[in-house]
């Protein structure tokens, strides 16, 4: 009965808790992770500030688990369907840029891409924040640059030599569109980083049909 | 004598505002302008707050004071000097960027490029400041697309057809390099960029000689 009671407490904890995360990371999105504050949020989500400070401790820790909660939505959304719906290699690459696209396109979160806008938040601020939003970039581009290096060892891109350049590239493509877009409210931008990434990767020698839907609104 | 007197006080203001800005700019290059307060301003630089609040009145006209003197300092640091040391074409092309990089590297803002970080902390904040930012940003990207046609019609870049989506490849390069080079603490992003711009131009059939110099640090 007390372990049920406590269940219970821990329970409606994990969902108030979840619930003020979403809306934490949305908010953080357009108003940056220092303006987060837990009297604030406490009064977007009806609950007391030491009701929010119980379940998140402090600022900090706050701020950590935002990251934690932004990072995994963005591999739900971007890396995991690439995962389940291509074989590695040269189409994986093309799924996971759509996805960034879409994902950034289609406002997954309020203010566009959750890490093209902390990064620039906290490039100059060094800690605990910043660390844990330089891990979970650095986890994207990893896997980005592991992708394509399986297209390079299965002959996808033949006049590819290095992998890392080329993921700089592409990142610098997809935040430049999610950035610019916001800013001109225009999805002209997407079609700038579509253009540019199909075309740097047919000077790679990639197979046209492969690359031809980067960008492309994906059928559901 | 009375005249004198205003002229006197007009000077001793113009003084103040010029180093109030200046500790501004660089403020927000690395706190956002949404951080800049009157009253920080007037801590930082020994005044009283009604002294700051008589020389640049609301908080957003001095957002956009902030704005306008990071403007005339990127002008300054980045487009002046090409402009006075090169020909139209494919040189200036390559001296602007080379410049770019310079000016991010070298910190001239404390938190690099000032108008990479306020596109970003104001690309979902619709208002006046949005715009300022905006007006500024586009002023130099449309002067780089005009120096990219200027090479474009003189036959220096054969493979080119749409000089604007070339600025666009080109500012993402640039403003990841920034971006990624605070984050890392790193001067490696600034390689990355370059080796990016070299090759794309190359592709376009640039001259070889032409380009060579992109990013490399320049003779004083």
């Amino acid at each position: 009965m007390a372990q049920a009671s406590i269940d219970g407490r821990r329970l409606r904890g994990d969902e108030s808790r979840r619930g003020i995360l979403a809306h934490a990371v949305d908010t953080a999105s357009v108003d940056g992770l220092d303006g987060l504050t837990i009297g604030r949020l406490a009064d977007a989500a009806g609950h007391s500030k030491s009701g929010v400070a119980t379940l998140f401790g402090s600022k900090e820790q706050l701020q950590l688990a935002v990251v934690a909660a932004a990072r995994e939505i963005f591999i739900d959304t971007v890396v995991a369907p690439a995962r389940a719906e291509t074989e590695r290699g040269l189409s994986r690459v093309c799924v996971l840029l759509t996805n960034w696209l879409d994902y950034s396109r289609d406002r997954v979160f309020r203010g566009g891409c959750f890490f093209a806008a902390t990064s620039v938040e906290y490039d100059s601020k060094p800690g605990a924040v910043r660390d844990a939003i330089i891990a979970a970039s650095s986890e994207w581009e990893d896997y980005l640059t592991a992708s394509i290096e399986y297209a390079l060892a299965a002959g996808q891109l033949p006049a590819l030599d290095d992998a890392r350049q080329l993921t700089f590239e592409f990142v610098s493509f997809l935040e430049a569109a999610n950035t610019r877009s916001l800013l001109y409210s225009s999805a002209e931008p997407y079609g700038r980083a579509s253009t540019a990434l199909r075309s740097r990767l047919r000077a790679l020698g990639a197979e046209p049909g492969l690359i031809a839907a980067i960008g492309m609104p994906r059928a559901v």
